[in-house]
This record gives structure tokens, sequence and C-alpha cells, in this order.
């Protein structure tokens, strides 16, 4: 049973983590990061020990959770010895095959959500992919998941990196869209407020329909009218003007069909 | 006071508004669509009675609320005589003034929200945006707005029409996102289940948080290595690879002066 759990990586994501485990009663006995301001905080968070020294961390640790930007996971492998040590990756675009050269015990604990600072966040509700390196390992993982998820999955890297690139079209260009609806209302000196129950009813929505059957507006019927009112309206915008154009042609490529 | 109400146009606008007016004691006189099917299904569902034919609309109501496509409600003002009628559009891209050949007395009822038949929508949280030919005219919409919604806010024509713009970002082109996501989804055997309380926490942030700090993910920190995998798994789909690339770009923009 894992019941001791060390931190490479102090981001949104491990911190968010980090206090789900611990109020489940989970120990985090060491926290990394390649700074010390961002250990310490994240230290401070948890009361645990924090290091910036990459060879302070050793494998004393019933699971190590390496939540470092993709590009900086290797790096830290390379500086450590994990191999006879159970290690998890916690992104959505890495292999779980990645980490077999560092250790036999391997695995992905990947929670699909976006984690922002400073922002509280119920983890059971979010959904925690799992894959690992053998039966064993799952066990364990899907035994520690449990304690913090109600939805646990398991999901191998092929299907996780779909996830993953759903996940960026569903959450980080649809946050984009909310905040180039801010920022032209905003640049009208009117508020943001004004779009959240239709932000809140959007997604709200997809809770319960297909979001093929939740198109409206003029894209789908291709209203010309309005998409050039539209298209002029930001005529000093040619960046916004483009994605416009892309996404207007996108919708109505993918309901012309039906019309 | 505005008591008795007709509609032209039968769509999932008139219908929901129809309904929450209904609700709230507003009396419809009689509904009118383009075809007899669509009249007829909004006249059972109001239990009025109904026509599609343009000539059998005399201006006896209090309001009348034009409802029907952008580019139709000229041909149903050239074909009716309201002159001396209170009459609204609906429509968030077409100034109030466009009403004002057909009658002194006109104006503006545009609920900010995307409505979809079949799915129930409570009016009170709505935003209502009204705008009015004189003080008069503005007093009786406002009256007649408050029956149905706390939010009732006066917007000038050039204002909704940067709101309908916004509303396109932030709901439509959203919306596809979500089908994209979800696409991306079925076509490897996943359910969109698993994207559903991401989609939630998305919008959930930006009730609380600025959309500009509540964006996570590769596009924002120009994370090469993940956006050219994510590249590589649409590249039998060009025309996403083009949408991934430009919103990619977009946000690597608007957020690189911070980073």
């Amino acid at each position: 049973m894992i019941q001791r759990v060390k931190f490479i990586g102090a981001g949104n994501l491990a911190t968010h983590l980090g206090k789900a485990f611990a109020k489940a009663g989970i120990q985090i006995v060491q926290v990394y990061s390649r700074t010390l301001e961002s250990a310490g905080t994240l230290g401070a968070i948890l009361d645990v020990p924090f290091t910036n020294v990459i060879h302070e961390v050793d494998p004393d640790a019933d699971l190590i959770i390496i939540s470092v930007k993709d590009d900086a996971i290797e790096q830290v492998l390379k500086q450590t010895d994990f191999h006879k040590q159970l290690i998890v990756h916690t992104a959505g675009s890495i292999s779980m095959d990645f980490l077999s050269p560092y250790s036999e015990r391997h695995g992905v604990f990947y929670p699909l959500q976006t984690f922002s600072k400073g922002r509280e966040i119920d983890f059971s509700g979010i959904p925690v992919c799992l894959e690992a390196s053998s039966a064993e390992v799952l066990t364990e993982l899907k035994e520690l998941a449990a304690k913090i998820s109600k939805t646990v999955y398991q999901i191998n890297s092929d299907d996780r990196k779909i996830l993953h690139l759903a996940a960026v079209f569903s959450c980080n260009f649809v946050n984009h869209f909310y905040d180039i609806g801010a920022q032209l209302l905003e640049k009208q000196g009117l508020a943001f407020d004004l779009l959240k129950p239709l932000i809140a009813e959007t997604s709200a929505k997809v809770m319960e329909m297909n979001p093929r059957d939740a198109q409206t507006g003029p894209a789908k019927r291709y209203d010309e009218t309005i998409i050039n009112k539209h298209l002029k309206l930001m005529n000093n915008r040619p960046e916004l003007m483009e994605i416009y154009n892309f996404v207007t042609n996108s919708i109505w490529q993918a309901h012309k069909k039906y019309s």
C-alpha cells in the first residue's frame, strides 16, 4: 500500500495533488523543485521537507511522483537512482515506456483537470487516468487514486495522448476564447459579467447534450450577413479575423451535412 | 404596461421567451412563423392562435416581437403595418434604427443566451439587453423584462454588436471546440464523459478569475515538444492542424508579454 510519497516538481498539478493526498492521509515525505522558491512554497503548504538539490532526493518513499515540465523529466531521472522504486509521471503526452529505463516499477498518474494557483479544487470529481507497468503496480495506483477521486480510469498511453489533445481544445482553447470575449468587451467598456451566464450555460448544455446538437449561432447556418458584420467589427484586428474565419468555416463544414 | 404580446418568428429564442412570458403572466395573443409546422408547434406549446399567413397578423397587441432570421426582418415588416405599434427585434447584430421606418415606437429586446430545442432554461439568470426609441418605451420594456429576468441592462446598438461578437467567441466557438474534443475521443473509442469535469471547471474558473489569469496548457508557455506531438496526432486532419496552430499562436501572442 502506498503511504509515503515524494514529489519531484512543485507546479500547479503537484500542489493540488499534494494537498489532496495530505487531506486523504497520505504522507508527503519530501518535495523537490528546480528553484528553492517553488520547492519552499509547496514544502510550506504541505509542511514537509523540501530541496532544490536533486542529489538530496533519495528513493526512500513508496512512490515518487515526477511532475515537472515534459522536457525536464529525462534530466531529473538521469540525475537520480530510482531503479527499485515505484515512479510515475503526470504528463498527458508522454508514453509510460519513457520511464522504463529508470525503474521496472513505473506508471502514469494523470489527473485530467486545469489547475491554477490560488484556486481550490475538489479532487473527488477529477478523472484520474492510470497506467501501470504491471498488474501489481496498477492495483497500488488504483488504491491510491481511489483515496482522492471517485473516478479512476485505466487509460493506455495512446489513448491518454488523444485525451490530452482533446483537453487542449476543450479547455485551453476554450479559455482563450473566453479571454478574447473578455477583451472585446473591455475595449468597448462593457463588463465581462455580461457573458458569464452564457458561458455557464454553454458548458452546462454539453453535460447533458452532444456538443454537435448543442451548436447555435451564425456559423452553423453560415449566416453571411452576420458573419460579414462581425468581420467588419474586427477589421483592425487581422489575427482575430483569421481565427474567426477559420473557426466559422470549421463549424459550417461540420454542420452543413445536417442542414 | 405591456400585457398582450405577439410573436413573429417561432424559433428557439421565441420559444424560450414565449414560455418565460407565459409563466410570468404575460398573455401571448398570436404566433406567426413562415412555416405552418413551426407556427403550430409554438402555438401548441403556448396554447395560442398561430398562423403562417403574414397578412393575418394585425397590430392588436401591446408589443410585437420580431424574432426571425436577421435577413427576414425587413421582408416581414414590409408586409405588415405596425406603424402605431410598439415593435422590437431580438437580434444581436442589427441596429435599433433598422426598425424606425416601420414604427416610431420601437426597441430591441436581446436576451444574451444560447437556446436549444428541448432544453429547459431558467430565464431569471439571463441578461436581457434593452434599447428603446424613447424613455417611455424603455420604461415599458424594462418593466416587461424585469418580470422574467433579474438582470436587465440598457445596451446601445454599437455595444450590443460587440457583445454579440464576444458571445460568438465565448459560446459558439467554445461549443465547437467541445465538439472537436468529443470527436477526437469518439474516434479513439473514449467516452466524452472523461472531459466533462474539465469542461465544467474551465467555465467555473472564469466566473471568479480573469480568463487571462486562468489560462493553462502547452500553448501558453509555447511548449514545442507537446505542440509538435499534438500536430503529429492530427496529421490526417489538416483543418484541425490549422485551427490548432492558429489558436496556439494566438494564445502564445497573448501571453508571451507576461512570461
